[in-house]
């Protein structure tokens, strides 16, 4: 299988680092391409691989996927031994929901808070549709949590593509330090934890001292 | 199965029409609960189904699925038999790809352009950003039906998931009376023809007469 990622900065795009960390779980073999961000060139370089003129773009034996969530499915039918979602059909259906209301929504924090794996610093005063936003998705982890059916310390007990969905916003969080309940915290822990994210972190910092 | 779907005007509710438009092709039996919108009690009312505050939301044994993507998942998985998305690898992939593109874009068209199935009137000017958004729509069309390889008029050949994911994209090109090329046209009919969504259309002028 032949699979070359197209990504943008580390350090800054989110929707790519959902798509690396889909491959990962994946168990894929992959090679990647980072094309710099915010650059005079940057819009026609992506728009060499794909119209979308966005990334992350997959591209494969079957044509070049853009889209993270659709990245994200191709990969489930690719590789169906890694059981990217949960196993269990109705936590799937929670899952797949939490990851699409993610991908559709939650601008306020998208907006206001963007991603930088480099940042450290509070915001403040934090935007009320932030604010508003912040404490949705920490309901939604709720909600994620109590659809459980696996053991472990992910949003759905054992690691899944929802993590690789919001592994993005457990880095805003981080990095603009809200305060959280104990058990949001831990799974921004979790997430800092994880081998694969911690691959793209420091490849992400790393970018800040070239 | 036990489904229940709940949706927006349907004069209205662009969302709304893409999961019922799933559920039709799925050929699933399901019951509809329609929940009027902008009325002082629209957001308590879905709030009481589910905390999203967004409709559609389908009702499941596996609990309350909120989003449109994630409720055609759903039925991908439920209704194997339908054969929801292309059956081609490639063709799939591609037609997850335009969906997602759709899910989480097209920002320009979709504020500038108000879903209204009764309208029947010419946006002028069409402001820049959504005749940019017109022409990457077509040229996305284009590229959909490049990997077609099943016969039918629509997207993919054979109706298909994508065409309830671009249905209420025909809308608005004919209600805002957009001039296309003639294939593009020949879809827009296409989708005007589909008996599944000339009941929704039926439905939702009734409501303007209410």
């Amino acid at each position: 299988m032949n699979l070359h990622l197209i990504i943008g900065d580390k350090l800054y795009s989110s929707w790519s680092l959902r798509a690396a960390l889909a491959l990962e779980l994946a168990g894929a073999t992959y090679t990647e391409e980072l094309i710099k961000l915010n650059q005079p060139d940057t819009r026609e370089r992506i728009l060499k691989h794909s119209p979308t003129g966005k990334v992350p773009l997959l591209k494969t034996e079957h044509g070049t996927i853009a889209d993270s969530l659709a990245i994200a499915e191709y990969l489930v039918e690719r590789f169906p031994e890694a059981e990217l979602w949960p196993r269990d059909v109705a936590s799937r259906a929670q899952a797949r929901s939490a990851c699409a209301q993610m991908h559709s929504g939650f601008f306020g924090l998208r907006g206001n808070l963007p991603f930088d794996l480099s940042r450290d610093a509070a915001l403040s005063p934090m935007p009320p549709e932030a604010q508003a936003d912040i404490e949705r998705m920490l309901a939604l982890w709720a909600e994620c949590r109590a659809a459980v059916t696996e053991p472990g310390p992910f949003l759905f007990g054992r690691v899944s593509l929802a993590d690789a969905f919001f592994a993005p916003i457990a880095v805003r969080l981080r990095t603009y330090r809200v305060a959280l309940p104990a058990v949001d915290a831990a799974y921004v822990e979790t997430i800092y934890q994880w081998p694969a994210f911690k691959a793209w972190q420091k490849a992400g910092l790393e970018e800040v001292v070239r």
